[in-house]
């Protein structure tokens, strides 16, 4: 199997994956676009089922390996705190298979309930990347089941470039399209989309100044492991993966940096303006733009909105 | 003129103001579905400019009042401390006149601002229906300016019976639709569009049972007025109008209270599940369907999401 897909891989994953998946609207605002002088197009995948873009490439996956006749009887598997972990248990009850989810004991208890009311089992870790790795090793042996990465997997990331598929046929020419980047597998399917159907427009990565592991790999050439990062995005604190750093080194214009305020003051923008409920990681490249680190006046952009899992206790603002 | 509209000024306010207001998306839940045993059809008025279905009846307003020859130079003029200030400020602005809005000075900083920013001449006065009314008189006095009543009025009634017109040409049949009810207007004019389009369909009305006149107006034949209301769903503590009496008891087949504890949750249930922020007010239809105050079960459901103007500094939760 090749070491990462192309774009005829994700027009499969589309094929694959449509009638389980919504179909996400694209929005506009016109008092965004008045803000920041440009025409944007948010793709709303915190309108995707569990919630975020992760049930595209985790359907993606869990299809793939159906259809290949892999043996599936003893389930998947992954470690996960979030929304791959909720993403993946949905599509592995689609299938009617054993979703085994690894997940750390702090985990949010709104998360915790999402991925059992899935009807995953779960098994609860040390919230350490050891601790995480190790008991997802003894599930595995245990159950037998096959592991579904969350972002460093050839299908996942063919089921995530779905996104940007749909919103360029829906809203056509773009100059710029925008996702945020933690493990990469958003924007690194993102951009083989992209780089395909539009090759003149930029692709550009928004990663918060304090879990800036892509930006360090992007710039210097050689994946940097992430240590100690601290967002608020937190769909954003994994470190990038091989394969997404390969997509990115060749088919990413630019990976930039912001500011925790400005991820706060673009999320809250996004729930006052366009009244719609999105998770931190998903105003990561409004912030960009709005902290001038893109230029987009007069252009027309496209912005992934990743996901809309928001505790609503613990709002930042 | 007459005293309340017929279908027909319906359809003229849909011709009046299209390509002013925002044909906003009807969306649907499965898992609100599941919980409520019924196929619920939204119908997002939180989208709409300046955050609620009041754009509608405000626009209609003022352009019906400028296309008949009326002499708009002095401006129109209204006492409002939420939603519809803003939409008729807005309305006004289009049209390039003068708003001039009468708000109590308790309103919420955040709904001045959105008042002042849509270009309005605020002037404030107590918090009192006595210091509303003859502050307006005031201001109409000396600006020569144009009335226009939140709900009590025959085009405003006209305009805000397009969301179920747009909902019903975009869902088809249904079993029953329900609105909120405050003052009347989304109700009133709701039930006009439904009872022509879809005679079979019930139409109910919600209502909080801590402003209950509309309630009470309904059992008794008789317009109750609204004494000392209180609930969090702040756009709903008006008084019913006559107009919209009089189409209430013609129309609506029933009125229920709901209780604050089911507005929240409810409330709370449309942000978690659909991720779109609505107020208070919007959430009334579910909680009584929640409270089990409606027959939904396998039947169709039209809903009309009021609004989205939440103060995200003041949740309920």
């Amino acid at each position: 199997m090749q070491f990462i897909p192309e774009f005829s891989d994700i027009e499969r994953a589309r094929k694959l994956i449509e009638g389980y998946i919504h179909h996400t609207p694209v929005l506009t605002s016109e008092s965004i676009n008045k803000i920041t002088g440009s025409g944007i197009f948010f793709k709303c995948e915190n309108f995707q089922k569990a919630g975020a873009f992760k049930f595209r490439g985790a359907c993606n996956a869990v299809f793939t390996l159906a259809a290949s006749g892999s043996d599936m009887k003893n389930g998947v598997a992954t470690h996960s705190s979030g929304n791959h972990a909720a993403a993946l248990a949905l599509a592995a009850q689609i299938k009617g298979i054993a979703a085994n989810i690894v997940m750390p004991v702090n985990s949010s208890e709104i998360k915790k309930r999402a991925v059992a009311g899935y009807g995953a089992i779960i098994t609860f870790c040390e919230p350490t990347l050891e601790s995480r790795e190790s008991t997802l090793a003894k599930v595995i042996a245990e159950t037998g089941a096959t592991e579904v990465h969350p972002y460093n997997d050839f299908n996942v990331i063919a089921g995530q470039g779905t996104a940007a598929l749909e919103l360029i046929e829906e809203a056509g020419q773009f100059d710029v399209i925008m996702a945020p980047v933690g493990g990469g597998g958003l924007i690194s399917g993102t951009a083989i989309t992209v780089k395909k159907l539009l090759p003149g427009c930029r692709v550009i990565a928004a990663e918060p100044a304090g879990a800036d592991d892509a930006f360090r790999s992007f710039r210097s050439g050689k994946l940097v492991p992430s240590v100690n990062p601290k967002t608020i995005a937190d769909g954003l604190l994994t470190s990038l993966g091989s394969r997404n750093f390969a997509v990115i080194r060749d088919k990413v214009d630019d990976i930039v940096t912001v500011s925790e305020e400005k991820i706060i003051e673009a999320m809250r923008l996004v729930w006052e303006r366009m009244k719609i409920v999105i998770e931190p990681s998903s105003a990561v490249p409004l912030a960009a733009i709005l902290e001038r680190k893109v230029d987009v006046i007069n252009k027309k952009v496209g912005i992934i909105l990743s996901g809309g899992n928001q505790d609503l206790e613990k709002l930042p603002f």
